[in-house]
C-alpha cells in the first residue's frame, strides 16, 4: 500500500508480505535455521504457533547466525487460527497425498505465482507443521492451497528449515523474473472472515436439523472449507454470502 | 560405462557420479544434515576431508535422520588433493568474489550442465569449505569451476547443509529435464594427472632458473592451475603435454 510506514528496499518486491508460520516447531535449532534461510532469500516475517519460549533459546539463536532480530520480532500465537486471522492467503506445506476432503497438493510452479498475485492485496502465510508429524488435517484444511516441493525421494522428508529454504528460494526467484504480479482479486477476504462465515453457516445448518455425515462435524468442516476456499472470492462476495446467511437465520428464528 | 558393476536405479541419471566433498567441516550436525539434503535430491556419495571422527558423532547421526548409511560409507581423506585424485571435474562453492588468480564465480545455470556433461566421463566433486572460513584460495585453485548460488543477500551466507541442498536440487532438476547430457570430452584427465603435470612443469622451470613473481611459488601455482584447467583437455592432450615436458627435462639434464 502506498503511504504506509514500511519502506521496503525494493518496492517491486512482494516478499515483505509473506510470513512464515511455524506450527509447534520441536527443535529450537530449526527455528533459528529457518530465520537464516528466510533472510537468504529476502523473507523477514516469522510467526511461531505454540512452542512457547522456543525463539529465545540459545540453540535457536545459535542457528539464526546473524538473524537474531527475526527471532526477537517473531509473532507468537497460541493457535493457527490466530496466526492466520489477518492473512488473505495461506499455503500449507505437506509431503504426501492426504485425505480427499483436503485440497490437492500443488507444485511451486502453480502456487508461487498465486502467492505473488495475492500478496499485492494482503499478507500471505507459508505454513509449516511440526518436524515429526507435519500439519494435522484440521490445520491443512485451514490453508487455501497445499504445496509439495518435488524431491527425488519421499523419504527422508525435507528437514523443516530446508523446506523453508526451498520455498523461500522459489519466492525470491519469482521476484527476479521481473514480472509484475497480476492482481487477481480486488479485495481479498481474510482467514477470520471466512472462519466466521463457516461457523455461522454450520450453526444455522445444525439448527435446521442438519447432521454431518458419519456423525463427524470435523469431517464436514474439512469439506466445507475446501469448497469455500476454492472459489476466488472478493470481500464483497463474502458480504453477499453473509447477507444471505442472515436472512436464513431470521427465517429460522 | 557399460558393463560396470554399478546398476543405477535410473540409467539416465548421472547423479551417482557426483560426490559431495566437505572440507574440514566444523559442526557434526551439518554433516548429518548434508547427507539428508543429498538424499532428498538423489545424491549418495559423501567425502569428508580432515575433521577426523566427525561422521561417527551422535550429532551427525541425529541430523542424518535416516541417512546414517551415508555417514558410514563416507570416504575419509586427509587432504583435498587426495579427495580429488580420481575426479575429472571439481566444482568449488564460494560466496564472494575472490582473487584474480582464481577462476571466476559462475552461477548454477552454467556450472550444472557442465557437471552433467562431465559426469558421463568420470566422477565429479562438489567441494564445500569449513563453515566459518570457506575454502582457502589454494583449495579453490584446485577446482575446475567455482560456483556461487545466487541469494537475495550476501550475509548471512548459506549454512553448509543448506548450500548442499540447493546445489543438489539444481543437479536433480537438471536430470528431470530429461535431456541426455552431451558428452563434451572423450576421456577426461583426473585431478591427480593434472597435478602431476603441474608439479613436473614447475620443477623443470625452477631448474631452468625461473623465479615465480613476487618470489611466491603458491601465487604462480594458482595462476598455472587456472590456466591449465580452463582448457577442456582430453586425457590424450595431457599425455602429449607430458611427452613435451619429458623432452624438455632431457634437454636440461
Amino acid at each position: 500500500m502506498p503511504g504506509t510506514t514500511l519502506a521496503p528496499v525494493n518496492e517491486s518486491t512482494w516478499l515483505e508480505k509473506v510470513e512464515v508460520v511455524l506450527v509447534r516447531p520441536e527443535t529450537p535449532g530449526n527455528v533459528g535455521a529457518a530465520c537464516r534461510a528466510m533472510r537468504n532469500f529476502g523473507l523477514s516475517r516469522l510467526c511461531v504457533v505454540g512452542s512457547e519460549g522456543i525463539t529465545t533459546t540459545g540453540q535457536a539463536r545459535a542457528f539464526a547466525h546473524g538473524c537474531e532480530d527475526m527471532l526477537e520480532n517473531a509473532r507468537l500465537c497460541a493457535t493457527l487460527d490466530e496466526a492466520l486471522a489477518e492473512h488473505v492467503f495461506a499455503v500449507g506445506t505437506a509431503n504426501r497425498v492426504r485425505k480427499s476432503k483436503l485440497p490437492a497438493l500443488d507444485g511451486p510452479e502453480t502456487v508461487i505465482p498465486e502467492i505473488a498475485a495475492m500478496a499485492v492485496r494482503g499478507s500471505c502465510a507459508l505454513v509449516y507443521g511440526p518436524e515429526s508429524t507435519g500439519l494435522t488435517d484440521s490445520e491443512l484444511a485451514r490453508c487455501t492451497r497445499l504445496l509439495r516441493m518435488p524431491t527425488a525421494v519421499d523419504q527422508p522428508s525435507l528437514n523443516l528449515s530446508q523446506a523453508v529454504l526451498l520455498v523461500a528460494q522459489e519466492c525470491w526467484r519469482h521476484t527476479q523474473n521481473d514480472v509484475a504480479p497480476e492482481p487477481i482479486l480486488e479485495d481479498a477476504p481474510t482467514h477470520s472472515e471466512f472462519h466466521l462465515l463457516l461457523e455461522r453457516a454450520e450453526a444455522l445448518m445444525l439448527r435446521g436439523g442438519f447432521r454431518p455425515y458419519a456423525g463427524n462435524p470435523e469431517l464436514f468442516r474439512l469439506a466445507a472449507r475446501r469448497a469455500l476456499m476454492r472459489g476466488r472470492f472478493e470481500r464483497r462476495d463474502l458480504r453477499t454470502l453473509l447477507t444471505m446467511l442472515k436472512a436464513l437465520e431470521k427465517l429460522s428464528d
